[in-house]
């Protein structure tokens, strides 16, 4: 704990508000306080979740603020109190906590920890005070977690002790991405040996659901996208079919019925279009089909469908970070990264310096990148 | 099977067409052929989807029909092919079939059997014919069923024989009622011991979902209805506690969420009206919570939610008859009864003949009786 207690220098990505490029700046980092824990930042990748605040999709967040989520990197030091993380280690931020006290820790069904910050967007630690700053002012929070930065300050509840020999940055997709695609098929919907499944939309998220219907060991594996370049990388990843709607008079439930004998086992909305999930609702097989809402959409639309595909028998859910309890679980996922049971190569496009995350977002907005990781230091 | 092969003429209330009263006529019931089984009628319930055809609320039907669906009787006579039944067997008809080949009937996750004429309405036996006739004229099946009348024909698919023991004047509710709203809770919901549940609609169906609730070891069960005299039936039943909407400025899920730590954990709808789904879903916990709809909407309603109360962690979910495979179930319900697992007394609150049929429907439509049981000749 060489340099616990001090203030550290260093670089980040400061959004100073939206609709304009985030700016390298030096700021200060405080040291952590007690229950805290200083991380050296290793490699972070750039989510369609950080745009929202910049494209001013959601407008609640403070500035100006250090975005970025998905994250891996290295305990530097740690507050009075952390017993089970000591500098070295690797870790991982969880932008969904775990407390292990609240109602939603000690249920076993959900992983939404009351401590978040999603939707709330205080942007502070759970005392309610910063660790950042720059030029004389705070520096907001982001999510439990601010990882565009070369170090951050994290509640010791919003970290997960990974091991020593993951590579961070592959394994950095695991704090947001990946995992919430993944967990989405095999933790929230509970893919099924043998069963059809359906993925609309193939950017990040939906090709880890891709992933994790075919870990799950899913019979057909139907993409769907109306970008037809999308099915390569599908196809890579365990796509076994592809339907672009666009090529199709019918609408795509039934197109999906013709290929599923009359609906398929389960289905994901990954774009977070209400259109789209009405529709997947309706892709589902009538007397048993599971529907997942994985994508987020706008916060004024409204979700409208037919009582009746319910009642037949169809069912509809969601989850965040695929309904995996973050301290607990992100480790076994690193475990199964490093065991070979699926990859994440196939999900890094670009690999960039903190210097070209503006390039990074430049390519999440145009479609150019798949997932675009910032390598720090 | 001494009147095997013969025409039986009986009496029946038939249909000629909505709008209109039933009438009690002398009809002619053709013989079982094959894999058909004749059973006279002993006792048939008086069920709100019965009243959706004569209301008109429900227009696909074919006129003149015989309806009612929810009965128990005694197997008069077999067709040919017909083994597992005979004469003097006791049976509940099943108006959603199991014909054991379909992919529903083959899916351990529904009972919806593709042999079902609920929403075609086609009525008539499985080989596009019928067995019923009154002056002169073709009397149409309703669902598979048909039980306002001494005799009918059942395809053997829509027939479980029960235990000879089986009171028939309370077993019929085993038939739809009772099952729908008892296994929406114990099967559709899996309600958990020590959870707590609320019950939105306080009729035979919602009064079953509340047995269900205690069944199922519910800790709470939060009876909700706009009718406060609904409470003390809901009270011998089971339900722990009521709210009446119209007591509380709040939103009702806000009065729930009061009343159980932030939401509940099962929460059913047996009303059949959108808005109050919407309500129901709000209400159950956003991390885990499960909304069943029980209530069949009016066909042109649309169900209009926020995604986002999915995306946290809520399903949203539905099933008819609830959710028990028909033929095989129905049987280990009707063991369960005998067994006093539950109690069917409760929900039945008039014995009328047949001759009294419209007066049943008429307490039905006045908000008069929970279940009034038709007791044949």
């Amino acid at each position: 704990m060489a340099s616990a207690g001090k203030v550290i220098k260093c670089r980040a990505a400061v959004a100073w508000g939206p609709h304009q490029p985030l700016t390298i700046e030096e700021i200060e980092v405080a040291p952590p306080k007690a229950h805290e824990v200083r991380v050296k930042i290793i490699a972070t990748g750039i989510c369609r979740s950080d745009d929202h605040f910049l494209s001013g999709a959601i407008t609640e967040a403070n500035y100006p603020v250090i975005l970025g989520h998905e994250a891996a990197g290295i305990v530097e030091s740690v507050g009075e109190g952390v017993t089970n993380l000591k500098p070295g280690d690797k870790v991982i931020p969880l932008f969904v906590p775990q407390c292990g006290e609240c109602r939603c820790c000690k249920d076993p069904k959900t992983n939404l920890c009351y401590k978040n910050d999603i939707g709330k967007y205080k942007g502070t630690m759970l005392d309610n005070t910063n660790r950042f700053t720059c030029k004389g002012k705070i520096i907001y929070n982001f999510i439990s977690t601010s990882t565009f930065t070369e170090y951050t300050v994290l509640d010791e509840i919003a970290v997960a002790k990974i091991d020593d020999r993951a590579p961070l940055d592959k394994a950095c997709l695991i704090g947001c991405g990946f995992t919430t695609g993944y967990g989405s098929a095999v933790r929230v919907a509970k893919v099924e040996p043998g069963s059809t499944c359906a993925v609309f939309g193939l950017g990040g998220v939906g090709l880890s659901v891709v992933i994790g219907c075919k870990v799950a060991g899913a019979a057909k594996i139907i993409a769907v996208d109306i970008n037809s370049d999308k099915f390569a990388k599908a196809k890579e990843l365990g796509a076994t079919h592809f339907v672009n709607p666009k090529d199709h008079k019918k609408p795509i439930d039934e197109v999906l019925a013709d290929m599923s004998n009359g609906g398929v086992d389960f289905v994901f909305e990954v774009i977070g279009n209400t259109s789209v999930m009405a529709s997947a609702l309706k892709s589902a097989f009538f007397g048993s089909g599971t529907s997942v809402i994985v994508g987020l959409a706008p916060s004024s639309d409204m979700l409208s469908v037919d009582p009746m595909l319910l009642l037949t028998g169809r069912t509809m859910k969601g989850a965040v970070f695929g309904g995996f309890k973050s301290k607990d679980e992100v480790p076994k996922l690193v475990e199964d990264f490093l065991a070979n049971k699926f990859e994440l190569d196939g999900l890094i496009t670009h690999k960039l310096k903190l210097d070209e995350i503006n390039e990074g977002f430049e390519y999440l907005r145009a479609g150019k990148s798949i997932r675009s990781v910032i390598m720090m230091g």
